[in-house]
C-alpha cells in the first residue's frame, strides 16, 4: 500500500523533495498560494485530506441547511488525517485554540486553511502543526458559515478531493493526488540517494558542473558509492 | 410576486438606488468584490440566479465527475435568467463568443463571474450583458473544471443562492436574497420620490442643508408635492 | 496675479505639460496615486483647493463633534473651486449624484478623493469632473465621518493645504503648491514652445536625435521659428 | 475605574479574547489592518492612547506649522501610554533606536504606527513593543511631517480618540473606545471562565458538540463546576 | 514565407483566435501580465519585435554606457514592426507624444511596454496602437536608463527575443516565438472555419451540446458545409 | 582602499547605519523591495556583487545561448562575494540546498535574489545568509533561464553593476555604488560617535529636544565627550 509506504518516508521527506519527485506532474500547480505555516513546526505534517467547505456569511442565512459542518467533521476526526478547510480567502478566523485542541485530541496530523485563523500563540504550545493565510484575532458576528464536509474543495488554488494526500512544512502545502501516492513513494529513494551523492561532493568543495546534476561520466562512480559508500577520488570527479 | 413587480421596476432601477433601499440589510456586503462590466453596457442586467461552480483542474482529473456542467447550464437555461459563476477568481476564461452567442440565443439576461473572460469585443456586439473580473484570450490547455450547477456557490465574496435575484450595473453587481425582494419592490417608491424632490430642490440652487436628505421641517412641502407636482417657494426651502 | 495667469492657461495645459514645467521640484511626489478619471472629461479640471477630511466610522461615534463636515464645506463653496477629499482610501462612496448637483450648481470646478463616489452615469450626465478611487454603489449602514474642512489633509499621498491648485485630466491629479503657481506660469511658454517646434520636426520625418530634445545646434533656428514661423530646411535639421 | 480594572487584567488578557468579550459591538471593525508585531513581544501591550498625525512632505513644506510633533510628544508622554501614530501607511520610518529608547525611558507601554519603523534588533533588545506596517533602513531626504500629536486620527484603517485603549500582541491591535472599557472588563471574567471550562472537557477527549460553545444542557455542570472546581463526569458530558 | 502569410491573415485575426491555434503550445505562459491596450485601437496590431531594455536610474548613472538606446531604436525603426519595452515593470513613463509620433513617422505597427506611458489623448489621435501598463503623467528628474536594444529582454514576464512576433489587441498581447509562426500559419484556416460552423448553428438555436465544439457525429456534416456553404438541417444537428 | 576599510567596518555596521551616512545621495532609492531575509541570520552580510540575470522559459528555449550562467557564476566565486540573481520577481527557486552548500563552500558572504529561494531549513543551518522574496518548493518543469552572468541588472528595483557593494541585514538589502563606498566609509565613525552621545543622553533620561538630533548649544559639550568620554551633566544637557 502507498499509504504505509509513505508513511514509513515522512520522517525523511520534505515538500521540496516531493516536487522534485513529481516534477514531471506539474507540482507547481499542486502547491497551495496563500498558504503557510503559523508558527515554524519541526518537519513534516501529513496525510490524508478531509475536507470542509466554508461559503460566504449572509444576512438571511443563519446556518448551512444541514447544521454546522465544522463541528461534525472534527467530531468525526480519525488518527493521522489532515483537515483542509476551503474558506475561499475568507476573512474570518476558522480555527481557535479549542477547535485546535479539539483537532488535536482526535489525532489529526494538522490542519491547513487557506483563510485566517486565531489563538496562535496558545495553538503552538499544543504542538498541532497549522499552515493558514494568516491569523485574525476576532470573529465576525456573522461568521462566515461552514457548508459542507467531505466533499470535493479548492484550497488555496488546488482541487482537493477527499483522500488525497497532504504534505506540509515550512517552505509550502502540496496536495498529492492518490492516484500519484504510487510515484512519490517509488521515486522517493532515488531521489535522496543522488542528491546525498551531489552533496557529499559539494560538501568536498567540487564544482556544481562536477557534482548537480550528476554528470553523465559520474554515473558510475554514483553506482558504486551506493554499494560501497566511497566516494569517487577527486581527479575522477574533475574528469582529469 | 415581488419577481413580477420588480421586473416592471428594473427599467427604473439602479444598484446603487437598490443598495439604498435595502440599507438596513448591509447592502454592502451583498456587492462583488472584483467584479465590473466588462462593456458599458446600457442600464441594468438583472434575474434570477442561476449558478455553475467551477473548481481548479488536476493532472489527474481531466471532467467532473458529472460530466461539464458548463454545457448542461447553458443547454438548460431559460429567458430572463442570470448565469453566475463561481471560479474562486481562477486563472482561464470561462466564457466567450461561442457560449456567449448561446446564452444569448437562450434567451438570458447576463452573465456574471469572479475570473476572466475572453472574446469580449465580439460579445459586446450581440449585446449580451457580461460582468467579470477581467479579460484574458488564452484557455489553458489544462482549463479549469466546470464542476456543477445550480448548487450554492459564492461569486466575488458573496453567498449566492439559486433563484437570489442578481443585479448588475455599470457600478457593481448585488446578489438579493429571495427574502428581501418584497423590501426592495416595497421601498424603491418612496426612495425615488424622495430623490426626485431633493434633486428638484438642488438644480434649483438650494444648498444641500435645506434639501438631501430631506429636513424634517420640509416634510409637509414634500408631501405637498408630490400630490400636486407643485415645489414649494425658494423661502419656504431656505427655512426664512 | 499667478492665479488669473493660471487661468487663461488651463484651456492649453495638461497635467503632462505642468509636470514637465515643474521638472525641477520632483512632480512624481506631487502626483496623487490610485486617484483616476471616472469618466473621460474634456480637457483639464482645475482651481483652487477646498479640503474635506474624512475618519472611519466607529460604533461609539455618530457623527463628527463639529457636525457633518461635508454639507458645510458642499453649502459653502464658491465658483471655480476643486473639492479635494481625504478618505484615507476609504471604502465608502463620498460623492453621488445629489451631492455633486450641488457642487456643480455652486460652479466647483470639480472633484477629487482617494476614496470611491457612485451614481456616475447621472454625474457624467451633468458634466462634472469627478476623479477618485473607484465607484461602489453601496453606502455603509454606517457611513465614514466627514471629520472636518479647509485644514492640511493627505489625498492619494501627497500633501494638500488649502489654497494650493489642483489639475487634474485624463492622466492624473497633480496638486500644485501655491508657492509653484508663479514658476508654472512662467515656465508654460517656453516649454510649450519648444515642444511644438520639436514635433513640427518630427511630422516632418526627422529622427528624434535631430528634433526632441532640440539640439544645441538648431537652437538659433528655433528662436528663427519663434520670430517668424519658418521651419528650417531638411539639411539643416539633419546636420548636413 | 475600568481603567483600573483593566490594568489588572492584562496578564490574563489577549486581543482574542477581548474581541470575544465585544462580539456585539463589531469588534472586526476596531482591529487595525496591515499592522503587526515587530518582534515576538510577551504578552499583551496595552494602554491609552497618545496619537500622533503624519502628512506628506513637499518641497515647499519643510515642517509643520507647530514645529515637531514627534519630539512634543515623546517628550511629554506618561508611563503606561500607548503611542499611536497615523502616517497614512506612508514610506518613511517614523521610529528607530533612539525615538525607541526615549519612548522606553519615558514608561510608555508600546509604540504603534501604520507605516514603517526602523533598527528593530536594537528596539527588540530594550524590550519596547513596536507594532508597525513594516521595516525600512532608510529615512528619506525629505522625511514625512509629524503634523500633530493629540488629535483625532486613523490608524490601521480604525478611528482612535485621544483616551481610547489599545490593546495589542502577536495576533493584531484593537482599538477599545473608552465607552466600552466597562464593557470589556465586566464581560471578561465569564467569557474566560465558560472557556476554561469547554477547554477542560475537550482536554479530557470530549467532542466539540459536547463541549464548546457549552450546551444548554450542560449550564448546571458549568455552574457547579464554577463553585466547586468538579468537572461533570463524562456520561453525563455526553448526555448519555 | 510564414511572415508573409501572417500580414495577410493579421485582419481577420485576434489575439484569442491566436491562442486557439496555439493551444498545444502553453500560450497563457506567451501571454503578457499587465500590459493592456491604452486607447480602443480597432483591431489587431502585430509585427516583428525590436526590443529595448531599461535599467533603473540611479544616482552615479547619468547614462548608458553606450549613450541613450531608446533614441537609437526609435531611430532605426523598419516599416511594420512593433516597439517592445522591458522595463520591468518601472515607474516612470517611456513613451509620450513626442516619441510616439517618432515611431508612428517611421512606420512601426505599435509600442508595448511593462511599463507606463504619457500623452495617451495626444497619442490616440494619431492612431499609434499602444500597449502598457497605466498612464503617469511625471518624467522624474532622473529617469530609468533605456540601456541597450535589440537584445534579448523580457517583457510583462515573456521571454521576447528580436524576431519574434507581436500580437496585441483590446484582450492582450501574445508573443509568437519565430519557431511558431509556421504553426500559426496554418491553423488559423481550420480554426476559424470550425468556430464558423459553430457559430452558424448556435446563431440558430442549437445547443452547445450540438454545436461547439463540434460533436463527432456532425463531422460530416462540418465537412459538407465546408464545401457547399449549406448547414445541415435542424434534425440532423439534433441527432434525432 | 576603501574596500578594506569597508570590511573592517562591518562588524559594526547595519544597513540603516549605512542609509543615515548616504542620506544626501537618496538612499531610499538604493534599497531592494521585496527583498528580505530568509532567516534570522546574524549581523551584517557585505561584499562585491557578483550578478546574474534570469529571463523567463518559453517552450520554444531550451537553455541561454552561452549555456547555463548560473553553474559557471557559482563555479567561479571569489570568497567574500555576494551573489546577486536578477529574476525580474520571477515565479521559480533559483538557490536551493545544493546550490547554497556551492556558494558556501566558495567562501561567499550571501545570495540576494528577488525571486523565490527553496530548502531554507537546510540552508539555514549552513549558515549561509539568504535575501530573497519568498521561498517556493517546486522547480517548474520548465524553470526560468539564467541567461548571463557578470552584466548590468536590475534587483529588487535597483540597478546593480558589478562590483557595486551589497549590504544586507534584517532590516533589507542595500546597494552601495562602487563611486559611494569612500563616503560610506569616511561618515562612519562621525556618525556613530554622535548616535552614541545621543544615545547615552536618552538612556539617562533626557527628552528627544535635548538630545537627538545633538541641539547646537551642546556641541562643545558633545566633542569634549569625544576626548574625554565624560558626558555632560544634567543641568547643562537641559539648558537650565
Amino acid at each position: 500500500m502507498p499509504q504505509d509506504a509513505l508513511h514509513a518516508l515522512i520522517p525523511r521527506l520534505a515538500t521540496s523533495v516531493a516536487c522534485d519527485i513529481l516534477r514531471k506532474h506539474a507540482p507547481e500547480r499542486l502547491l497551495m498560494q496563500g498558504v503557510r505555516a503559523m508558527w515554524p513546526a519541526p518537519g513534516l505534517a501529513a496525510g490524508p485530506a478531509r475536507t470542509l467547505r466554508y461559503l460566504p456569511q449572509r444576512c438571511d442565512v443563519k446556518t448551512a441547511p444541514g447544521g454546522n459542518a465544522r463541528t461534525k467533521l472534527l467530531d468525526s476526526l480519525n488518527p493521522g488525517e489532515m483537515v483542509v478547510i476551503d474558506t475561499m480567502r475568507g476573512h474570518g478566523p476558522v480555527v481557535g485554540d479549542l477547535t485546535g485542541l479539539r483537532t488535536l485530541r482526535a489525532g489529526a496530523a494538522g490542519v491547513v486553511t487557506d483563510g485566517p485563523v486565531r489563538d496562535m500563540p496558545e495553538v503552538a504550545q499544543t504542538g498541532l502543526p497549522i499552515f493558514a493565510a494568516g491569523v485574525m484575532p476576532a470573529i465576525p458576528e456573522a461568521p462566515e458559515l461552514a457548508w459542507e464536509h467531505d466533499a470535493p474543495i479548492q484550497c488555496g488554488g488546488v482541487l482537493v478531493l477527499p483522500g488525497d494526500w497532504i504534505l506540509a512544512d515550512a517552505e509550502g502545502v502540496l496536495v498529492v493526488p492518490k492516484s500519484l501516492l504510487g510515484a512519490l513513494v517509488a521515486g522517493a529513494d532515488a531521489l535522496m540517494s543522488e542528491e546525498a551523492f551531489s552533496r557529499a561532493l559539494i560538501d568536498r568543495g567540487h564544482n556544481l558542473a562536477d557534482s548537480f546534476p550528476i554528470p553523465a561520466r559520474l554515473r558510475p562512480a554514483y553506482e558504486a558509492w551506493r554499494k560501497s559508500g566511497v566516494l569517487p577520488d577527486e581527479a575522477t570527479v574533475r574528469g582529469a
